[in-house]
């Protein structure tokens, strides 16, 4: 089936928004066989809206997202009524359902909401449960037309709604798999999946990001995953974090969890950052106890028991003292095991011998002990960022 | 001057990745007068680009945005030479500058690379200086067509290099002055400022997000501005954090740093996210000095001093809790500030009287003690965020 998406919005047109539609209504329709071809945005305009239509309906489905709202730019139910030929009636129940969710949400009722009790003739309204415009559905000579609110959590649900209204189910297109790397470059595994890739029927795609290169692997089907799979495992190594898309955090808590291991962060230059990522995952207070935010160099010595002496001698981002305060936090937050990250996050505050981006991440499980040495790149965020990714992912290699 | 932006990639119409091109590319043009009027998005196809390009031209110019790569589906060049009946010249000095990035950036060396030497006849190349594509002017019968690499970080510098090439320069529409608020909600801002709007030729627009309320005005000329600003300001009040468009924590930091004072953080359920934030501005050292992460309760007693009975008494996410965090905080890190925050982020661990979204956040100066209670809407990460984020501001509030 052949898709194209219609967005409708001078906020898209004009910079001021990104438009995320596009990317929710092609990854979820996918999974229907709907395979989207092309994406026209336009303003809210009535006849830019009509000339957009007049081309997107010679695909088999039109997804048009935005201008569903009360205000009086809003004009996608005119244009789309316009274009059919069809009047646009109001329905009393159309503007109760509205009602009711205004009171059950304690929003202010308001006169233009009777907007929404508007849809063309022959059309049918959708039911959308995270907003208040509902989307609406019509079918023109055996085509259909899907009108969606432009919010992505109100579209994401009113387009599943939608779908399941036409009759849609979805297809089995195979088995995918998302695999997370860390440590390895795209180009590098690229190379190493790409024998692999030749001699089977099977499609491959690299995502690289701050959070490594994600893998997303389709097979035929089963028998073939079975076989090519721990072929892909044994190349990669332990750069492969994930078999199953997780996050790097999560992994790192599954590890902890299943040792029954607790852990504890010391954070110079990442601020906070490797104890929130830490605690982005739910459950996550049954292995993280705490940490000490020691910016200053005072708190490094008083609350991370660092020395002095090694302070002045090596200075705050060195080896030396991501070990100290490693090891410090984890005896005085009294966990299994710390981690810590002291850096130069920049822009300033570099010097040719500790420039801008160097981190020092360090671990220590009272037995072990082990420090990594980057030269980060990037804005003040990226680096911070890296920094605490690398750290996590130094304590899930430590412990695999 | 009339302009549409032709978007090329198969990974953006399959949802693997999402278009920030065409915001990038309103914003900057929208400076030079370009009005932004449709956007286009279709597959690595030849022929699709084309027909694409015959709407285009229609327009005064053509930004084509990505299929620039080495790679055999990137055919956005052969696109449009074959689109203007041009032949696609191989020209050396192209490529040399090419190698002679590849040297500087250490990146091996491939016979792909060849592409990037190729132009369609009568065009200019435009330099990509993160990058290894380069940018590519044509002009055609008074209309321009500019080539642009699909990378956000390579696109915003070529596009500038070319609007340079093309002759174009940045047109004076006003004063534009973006005003940041944090408190009230979207509806009642509009309430606020309308009468002003109505009253004078302003345009505003209104950006709500997590952050708070953006709100853009653009004023005709310096004089009106100096009439109504005072008016806004006074008339929102102290929910406005910013008249320069400045994040919370800059402001924060701002006001810390005039005041000479210091600032440390006592995080539950944010776990990190507010030294986070807090150093996300550069010389945040100079005000904060660290923080303790509680997440466990006996974190809260041994480091910051929470009174064990009150725990359970009155449970950890209290206000009462909040306030000792706080306190115990400023003491133990020894600042003149502590802010804390207490809650249940959620999914789980919600009870009838604690239900998840539930956060305390304290404040403290020593002769100061304030606590706020909110139940916050959202995913675990829009609980944390926003915790985080009304610390902050309670921080600011305390000290303007």
């Amino acid at each position: 089936m052949k898709g194209i998406v219609i967005t409708v919005g001078n906020e898209i047109l004009c910079g001021d928004i990104i438009n995320k539609d596009l990317a929710i209504i092609a990854s979820i329709t996918k999974e229907y066989g709907i395979d989207i071809q092309k994406e026209i945005t336009v303003k809210d305009d009535i006849d830019e809206i009509k000339n957009a239509l007049k081309e997107a309906i010679l695909y088999d489905i039109v997804f048009v997202s935005g201008g569903l709202g009360p205000t009086q730019d809003d004009v996608t139910r005119e244009a789309v009524s316009s274009f059919l030929g069809k009047d646009l009636l109001f329905k009393e129940e159309l503007l109760q359902t509205v009602k009711n969710k205004l009171k059950d949400w304690q929003i202010p009722d308001n006169p233009l909401h009777k907007k929404y009790g508007y849809i063309p003739e022959g059309c049918k309204p959708v039911e959308n449960p995270t907003g208040l415009a509902p989307g609406i559905l019509c079918k023109e000579e055996g085509k259909f037309i899907l009108l969606l609110p432009g919010p992505p959590r109100e579209l994401e649900p009113t387009l599943q709604n939608g779908l399941s209204l036409i009759g849609l189910q979805k297809i089995s297109r195979g088995i995918v798999k998302i695999y997370r790397t860390f440590g390895t470059r795209e180009v590098d595994l690229q190379k190493i999946v790409e024998e692999i890739e030749h001699s089977h029927n099977i499609e491959v795609g690299y995502y690289p990001s701050i959070y490594g290169v994600k893998l997303k692997i389709r097979y035929p089907d089963n028998e073939i995953k079975e076989k090519i799979e721990p072929l892909i495992l044994q190349k990669i190594g332990p750069d492969l974090y994930s078999l199953n898309n997780e996050e790097l955090p999560a992994v790192l808590g599954r590890i902890l969890k299943s040792k029954n291991l607790t852990i504890s962060v010391a954070e110079s230059c990442t601020g906070g950052l490797v104890g929130d990522l830490i605690t982005s995952v739910s459950g996550s207070s049954a292995y993280f106890m705490g940490g000490i935010i020691a910016y200053s160099n005072e708190v490094k010595v008083r609350l991370l028991d660092c020395n002095r002496e090694d302070l002045e001698k090596f200075g705050a981002v060195s080896s030396e003292i991501a070990i100290q305060m490693a090891e410090g936090v984890r005896k005085n937050i009294k966990t299994d095991i710390g981690i810590s990250t002291t850096g130069i996050a920049g822009p300033t505050g570099g010097t040719p011998q500790k420039p801008v981006g160097l981190v020092y991440m360090g671990y220590s499980d009272g037995k072990r002990q082990k420090v990594i040495k980057k030269i980060f790149k990037g804005k003040r965020e990226e680096i911070k960022k890296q920094a605490a990714l690398w750290v996590i992912d130094l304590a899930r290699r430590m412990l695999t």
